[in-house]
């Protein structure tokens, strides 16, 4: 008799649940939810274009939606399937992406002091506008605490966790002082479904708290209280109404609500795990062992590996974070990534491309595939920095903007599109490079993610450039098929994540690498660091470093005072 | 009784016949013919983007239809108008652009051994293929005749005349070895209205002699044999069949021959000026004087001053040249200017301006316009270098290309219209700087030419980035309108070209700068010259010279291998 697990990947602009059937990794649903709130999900504000905020009750909705539609999907596919058979539930969504919280663990946002206040949402992984305080966090680790900034490649990004509330707390403080506590998403929904009401008994995330809020067990959890109250004092207070310990995904982190299982027609006694990001779970559905690098190739990418915790692991410089248990428990995760990959692509289809080429977003990035594919490395001479979200890793930068060098009166659209896959492509080759430069040996890489199932030019030349073979997942859906591993070792389902992975993961194409385009890909590469040296590094190769940190200042200024 | 004279333009799509009254400067007709061959009159070869090539019978052509209609049109505006009170025909064209022709003065094309062979044809100004030429001609003059050099800026052009004529014979050696002459077009055409079949009793226009073919009567003409022959024998040879006076276009070159009068419907003794580039009839077209910088701003620019020959004038490095007579008599002419202006804002909307901003060219232009005039200098953050066609002045280099800098996820493609403007705005002001670095005072800045009347927005940013009034002519069709008065200056109308001028031209707008959008500007313009001087000067402030060169290279090395 099948037994299932329910994964629920909470993504940039939707949301999905995936029934799985644990023997095979059969997937019976797939179930999508765009969010309704901001445009696509995202709320922003014209005059702030590093704000980026989420509204939580999409979330709620999301999770009804969804698991409804899939319950129907997976009885559909398969008539002898029952949703009593379902044993647990998984959670991945993206990080760090906080959210203040009141005692009863309700969304700030969610009292109507604070309604349709962006502070008081979810402040989504992309919001950009906590930059200063991440500099400050780097500044100050740097000469208070090291060790803090060893594991997280060097820089405290303006991403995480303690850049977003202290950002909060400089330009919002009403919203910092009604927040009891702060939550990260990945923490808060399942904890949610179980019915858990006290923000302090939540079982925090191992992979959130390691990987954004510099908790490591070996100094004792969060930052300490002296350095957060260098900071700020009331950061240094607020770490007593945050979390002491940290636990991985193969951990239960409750049963499912009576009032959860009725709303969602489930059982009650139903695992919950406890959560983590989408790009560490995806990694788990991709398959991931040591060895492994496993590439998320989405609108941003994530690159995951795992190292034994028993063997030693050098840190890395630039490599956003080294988390013990992060991935899964016994090994470190090591966690780099791209700030945008897919979304640098939509963006130049939907803001620069005629509709010679197509009606739709769709018509056009078939034509320009289409074309850019009847192109030969080199061809078009341009060259293209990935930079439009700022670079992740290994700058770990994100005043740094976007770069295309090369155009003629001849250019065409489909060159540059061309060339900005190419410009990914090098920034996954400067992480890949960076990785073995710290004797972490690659000796595979395995993409997921939309990207990599979607797009056959995108990962040719990927393995053109990388001179490595592509690995494309079995699964299009990585993220939500490694939370019902997780919800599946939660439940006692498999004892081990490892077991798990050999009964419900795969491969399914490969890509192998062309030594002509290598060849010509290797002069271009070289090209690039210069550029990348050039204008990302201090006092670096080119002396270029202050160009876009200077346009962006001059350009914020003007906003203000517009 | 009025008397009036024709000018006739032609340019890089279309040729342009205007009838004008001489006593006041009144336009009674325009009459425009597009060049039926190639694309817009420009043969081209997918292989090779550098090059660019025109039919001479298009200009043949272009004569005929422009004239008749040009006299239909002025009876119609006039109806005393006779065709009989027209007193002289002046001709501008583009240039370099150089025309191999047999002993008869008959382009080598109409011959059918070579019809259809672009190498038989005008190689117009913006043909590339001849770089390399170029930069050994450089190479070899720094050598062994440094003098050539310091008169046109320090760097010899792949777009002028020796450049082309050696690449000619490097490359099509047969087309070479069957040309008895090389005649540029703005003296083919008037030379051949006249009846003058000997290409070696041509009168050459010096303004070609001198900025293009390092034409000197310092020392003695055309550079000597001995360089020449160093360069090729086969050069050092032509030399015999070319020509050694040169003369400014206040002269006759001939009558207006029998045959072509018929043809028009002329009189026989209209008197035919010496021909000379459009950019220079255009800059007394626009009333150019001491102090004045007459811009003419179309697909490129060019920046024209005079200074009277009677006073000491240093030279200036990168500018393209100093000519004694090129623009009137009793004056130098300076000419400097930019590669692609125009042609770059209509690159970036023929290629990447989604439909949304308008269905035609010119409705997405007007759209831009409104969106881009919304912006506040430095609001989008970006930053363009106007090289997509390389870099006339100040860097003399065709190796060049364009760069985008500070786009990220949001950025929209009216932000890159108005960073597009500005970098041309930039690329001015640095010709600006060079200039008056010189000790050559600029007093008024005057501009003609397609953006000068069309674009406010553009003289705007002008205005604003240079921190001076940018004013505007009064004929929209300045070259056309200098060739007619060149036309009644070499038919006795006037005697002297400053008189027909005060008749003639004059200042229909002025653009003055808004000092707030000036400060900004100022932080900008630090930015592009770090750029500039980063990627355009050789062991340069920022170490990047090499980058688009490095990428032409490989460019050029894999379409050669397709």
């Amino acid at each position: 008799m099948s037994k299932y697990a329910i994964g629920i990947d909470f993504g940039t602009n939707s949301c999905r649940t995936m029934i799985v059937d644990i023997l095979n990794g059969k997937e019976l649903a797939n179930s999508v939810f765009d969010y309704p709130s901001g445009e696509a999900g995202i709320i922003s504000d014209p005059k702030n274009p590093n704000l980026a905020r989420q509204n939580p009750a999409d979330y709620l909705q999301g999770i009804k939606v969804t698991v409804k539609n899939a319950l129907d999907q997976a009885l559909t596919a398969d008539p002898s399937f029952s949703a009593m058979d379902i044993i647990g539930i998984g959670i991945d969504t993206t990080g760090s992406s906080p959210m203040p919280v009141d005692q009863a663990g309700q969304p700030l946002c969610f009292d109507k002091r604070f309604a349709n206040n962006p502070a008081a949402m979810v402040w989504l992984w992309k919001d950009h506008t906590s930059h200063a305080e991440a500099e400050l966090i780097t500044r100050k680790a740097a000469e208070l605490r090291p060790e803090y900034l060893a594991k997280i490649g060097g820089v405290y990004s303006s991403e995480w966790f303690w850049s977003k509330l202290w950002h909060c707390l400089n330009t919002v403080p009403d919203v910092f002082a009604a927040a009891y506590s702060f939550v990260e998403i990945c923490d808060w929904i399942p904890a949610m479904l179980t019915g858990e009401t006290d923000p302090l008994k939540i079982k925090r995330s191992v992979c959130a708290a390691g990987h954004k809020a510099m908790f490591n067990a070996q100094w004792g959890g969060l930052p300490d209280a002296d350095f957060l109250s260098a900071l700020d004092p009331k950061l240094g207070n607020l770490r007593e109404r945050l979390y002491t310990h940290a636990y991985p995904s193969e951990e239960r982190i409750g049963f499912l609500s009576p009032q959860w299982a009725a709303k969602l027609g489930l059982k009650q006694d139903i695992a919950v795990a406890v959560g983590a990001f989408d790009a560490h779970m995806g990694a788990v559905g991709a398959g991931i062992k040591t060895g492994t690098l496993v590439k998320i190739l989405g609108t941003s990418t994530c690159d995951v590996m795992i190292w034994p915790n028993t063997r030693a692991l050098k840190d890395i410089p630039g490599v956003c974070g080294i988390v013990n248990g992060s991935v899964q428990g016994g090994y470190f995760g090591i966690e780099a990534g791209q700030s945008a990959v897919g979304d640098i692509f939509l963006w130049f289809v939907n803001n620069l491309v005629p509709d010679a080429y197509g009606k739709t977003t769709e018509e056009k990035f078939t034509r320009l595939e289409s074309l850019a594919n009847q192109l030969k490395p080199g061809e078009s001479g341009l060259l293209a920095l990935d930079w439009n979200n700022g670079n992740r890793t290994i700058l770990v930068d994100v005043r740094l903007t976007g770069l295309l060098l090369g155009q003629t009166l001849h250019t065409q659209p489909h060159e540059i599109y061309r060339a900005l896959i190419e410009s990914t492509a090098f920034g996954a080759l400067t992480i890949i490079d960076r990785i073995e430069a710290y004797g972490v040996a690659i000796d595979e890489v395995v993409n997921c993610g939309g990207l990599a199932a979607k797009n056959p030019l995108l990962m040719q030349i990927y393995a053109d450039i990388t001179n490595r073979p592509m690995k494309v997942s079995q699964s299009d859906q990585t993220p939500a098929l490694g939370a019902a591993i997780f919800a599946a070792v939660a439940a006692g389902g498999y004892e081990h994540v490892e077991e798990a992975q050999k009964a419900m993961t795969g491969i399914k194409e490969v890509y192998n690498p062309n030594p002509d385009n290598h060849k010509i890909y290797k002069e271009l590469y070289a090209l690039y660091k210069q550029l990348h040296d050039g204008f990302g590094i201090k006092d670096g190769g080119g002396r270029m470093y202050n160009v876009m940190k200077d346009l962006l200042e001059i350009r914020d200024r003007v906003r203000r005072a517009k």
